[in-house]
């Protein structure tokens, strides 16, 4: 064993994993129907090969000789290995059975998950989601290093180093400052107007928009590309070949429009990552929760910038051929800032957004760490809603069956997306301090933004972990009042609230 | 060594090449540029994989082996082994320096070619096209089987069976035929008007009309799709995702809509093979000129078609918004057929193209099996336009560099462009024995026609050899006269001839 043989293991491996995510793409963008059979065969295949060297013989030698000969790795080397370590013993502990009834298990749920979406009816989900439940605690065992609750070991599977200890804290704040601000908007607030929000704008017209944005703020076409689907997402394909995924509503805009903008996001991320980690494991996004940063800072605070907006408008209207030329741009901007109550997580604004997570976490972390029997799920989400939202779901299909996740046990994903914004928000406070973002976002060039984030975030790819990156970057741990700041000053501009010394 | 083993490995092996396949349908669809060099690591890693199983020890274990135990084989077992035997030894016998000099030939010849096309000087290209054939004649020793002439071999590779005895004397009569035909329109017939085929049509409406088209003539979207490309092709990628692609042009709606309905017709038999053959070397076309025959017996029989176009016709016009509401269906129709020499084969008309191919046949016959210096090439060729068509290049990039095939070291390949032609007429006269094939393109349903394609052709896949199911559709062998007398109908038709007593 030496470094090449090594690398080019992982080479191999990366290649088949190459394979495989060409295979999805194609599967979400477009594939005949019928093919679907066909592929599941193929996916399998490639999967077995993939898996199996991932597991392998060569791995495992590299496992046994490195730590005994650190001095052949060289930098890089030492920084895959550390990662490919860790990959390692978190798969190969676990038993092939444990796994296969996970499977089995995840693929019913899915099925279960459809068909109580179809009747509304929870009860429909429960006895899957039961299954999926017990199967991850079997699990949590081989996963758990050190973390002290079982909820831990599953936050920790997307966010290395996160803890309900830090989370409970950083929700809590979360939590009061949006309560806080939507009160003041509700008894000081003027609101938006919105109905032109849903005047045609047809897909031509709205792709023309928002490909012109997001080359603007750094996604390179040369090396990625833009497709339909039915669930948007990006997937880096290979280190040149990082694609985004939209939907489009030709009544409203905003999805796209700013979907694409999220997408570019997770885009520029991998487009981004020093090249030096290509074909390794560090070629990727370090967590969920810095990966949401990146397509969250493009959606929301770029998304949500009046400057931003100032620049683009008049091409917008240009590109909407008419539709928008008796819209101020006073209220097209404070449109698209209206907020409101919803009770489904991918439709809430950015102000509410963050309160649909935390009661998915308090919920996820009754159920591992407090015991909470499933049936009272329903009771326990809808009460929550009211309380937190004074909203409550007519039925499961706007309520607890909404989401996709747990039908595949992807327990302790969610907080993810709340930390993404988190992060967002104090990396946005943290650049300001280096460049003058309004500034450079009513200009004709964003380049310097893209390159402040490559440099603090992008580059590192995996090789360094989220909270190390946020506090190299921003001088200091996650600190949510950089969102909670950064809201009150949207909202509050957009719903004409003096902002008073109370704060 | 067992049926099902041998099976499964087939099946491996047919796995790998559906992920080939995928990848290069990928590329020639808009893989984002930059991502060329990954993709091409990739490639060569899976074909790797892929070869080295084709000509692997266990299918080396299974040859040995079932000439032995032919009971254990089934029916479909026994079929597919014979072709595996065949790809076997074609394969294997080669030595391996010879086809990575290929490989390498090809792939500086490639290049080379494009120098000489931007420089429009054939000398750019000799010396690589020299290597090319070079290595070709080292090759041919060990594709020989029983052929008679050297360049019969190389025709083996695109058409079992076929030999340049008989070539030339079918040839030798189509381009009689052709050159009588031509000389009776030229003496009496009335050319159609062509101003309008120019009319802007858009994308969109193009599309509208010829994916509803391809639909009713049978090709099935569940279990394909329809991309833009830079040049045109089918790939069957499983056996239920047979795909295809096509380039447009807003002031030339033949090509795109002619194109489609082309490719489809590919699709069509691939979508139609028994599955029993699935994963296995049957399920695909037997050879490239049968294959030729489905996409011209789409493109030319029916795209020629009064009957056809009649029903079509209005549809058409609603697909284009007005802009062929001043056209009559007569002058419509007569413009598609209109027919004129040209130098560029991808560009020629129905009537003249097998002349293209023919030139192309001659050629290659005389390098192969006549020793033509390379150098002569450019003059052979220009003599020969100047004397079959009456048209003389001005430069080697509208002569002799046209096309791509003799980069890739494709000898032997071009005649299966006229085989198809031929085939394809062939079959409409024994369709129309059993069906009113005229009747049925002026109707609702076009569904017996493809079924009638799917009895006699598709359904076996490359179970038969080509001469085998043109004689037991037809009842005799390859018969150019049927062409001749197809193409005599159609332009007389156009034209205005009536036909004498003299043929």
């Amino acid at each position: 064993m030496n470094e090449k043989e090594f690398l080019d293991e992982l080479k191999e491996i990366d290649l088949l994993n190459q394979a495989l995510k060409l295979q999805d793409w194609d599967i979400q963008t477009g594939m005949p129907e019928k093919a679907n059979e066909d592929r599941s065969e193929l996916n399998s295949y490639l999967y077995g090969l993939y898996f199996s060297k991932k597991i392998g013989p060569k791995i495992k030698e590299a496992i046994d000789y490195f730590p005994q000969h650190p001095e052949e790795l060289s930098e890089v080397g030492q920084v895959v290995f550390e990662k490919v370590k860790e990959n390692y013993e978190l798969e190969h502990l676990v038993p092939e059975e444990l796994m296969s009834a996970l499977t089995a298990a995840t693929s019913k749920a899915h099925g279960k998950w459809q068909e109580a979406r179809a009747s509304k009816q929870f009860s429909d989900f429960q006895s899957a989601l039961t299954e999926n439940i017990h199967i991850t605690k079997q699990l949590i065992p081989y996963w758990r290093k050190e973390e002290k609750t079982d909820y831990d070991v599953l936050l920790n599977q997307y966010e290395p180093g996160m803890t309900v200890e830090i989370l409970d804290q950083v929700f809590a704040q979360v939590k009061e400052g949006i309560l806080s601000i939507r009160q003041t908007l509700k008894e000081k607030g003027k609101e938006p107007a919105t109905d032109f929000l849903s005047r045609k704008m047809t897909k031509k017209q709205q792709k023309r928009f928002v490909v012109e944005v997001i080359k603007q703020l750094g996604y390179d076409f040369s090396r990625g590309r833009l497709d339909d689907t039915v669930h948007p997402f990006m997937i880096g394909i290979s280190p040149n070949d990082a694609r985004i995924t939209t939907r489009w509503d030709e009544h409203d805009f905003k999805m796209a429009i700013l979907g694409v903008i999220h997408e570019a996001g997770h885009g520029m991320y991998e487009q981004n990552i020093d090249l030096k980690y290509a074909h390794t494991p560090i070629y990727e996004g370090t967590s969920m929760g810095i990966h949401e940063s990146q397509s969250l800072f493009n959606e929301i605070i770029v998304g949500s910038n009046r400057s931003f907006w100032k620049k683009q408008y008049p091409f917008f209207q240009e590109c909407a051929e008419g539709t928008f030329d008796d819209v101020s741009f006073d209220d097209f901007y404070r449109s698209l800032k209206h907020t409101k109550s919803s009770l489904v997580r991918i439709e809430a604004d950015s102000l509410t957004y963050p309160l649909h997570i935390i009661i998915r976490y308090e919920i996820e972390k009754m159920i591992f760490n407090e015991g909470l029997a499933v049936e009272k799920l329903p009771e326990v989400w809808n009460q929550k809603y009211e309380e937190y939202l004074g909203v409550r779901p007519e039925n499961d299909l706007e309520g607890i069956l909404q989401d996709v996740h747990w039908s595949g046990a992807s327990f302790g994903y969610f907080p993810s997306y709340a930390l993404g914004y988190m992060y967002a928000a104090q990396l946005y406070h943290a650049m300001g301090k280096d460049l003058a973002v309004d500034e450079i976002l009513a200009s004709d060039d964003y380049s310097s933004i893209r390159e402040w984030m490559t440099e603090h975030i992008h580059q590192y790819g995996a090789s360094r972990k989220p909270n190390q990156l946020i506090q190299d970057t921003t001088k200091e741990p996650l600190n949510p009042q950089y969102l909670i700041d950064y809201m009150e000053k949207i909202y509050f501009d957009v719903y004409g609230v003096e902002k008073t010394n109370s704060k």
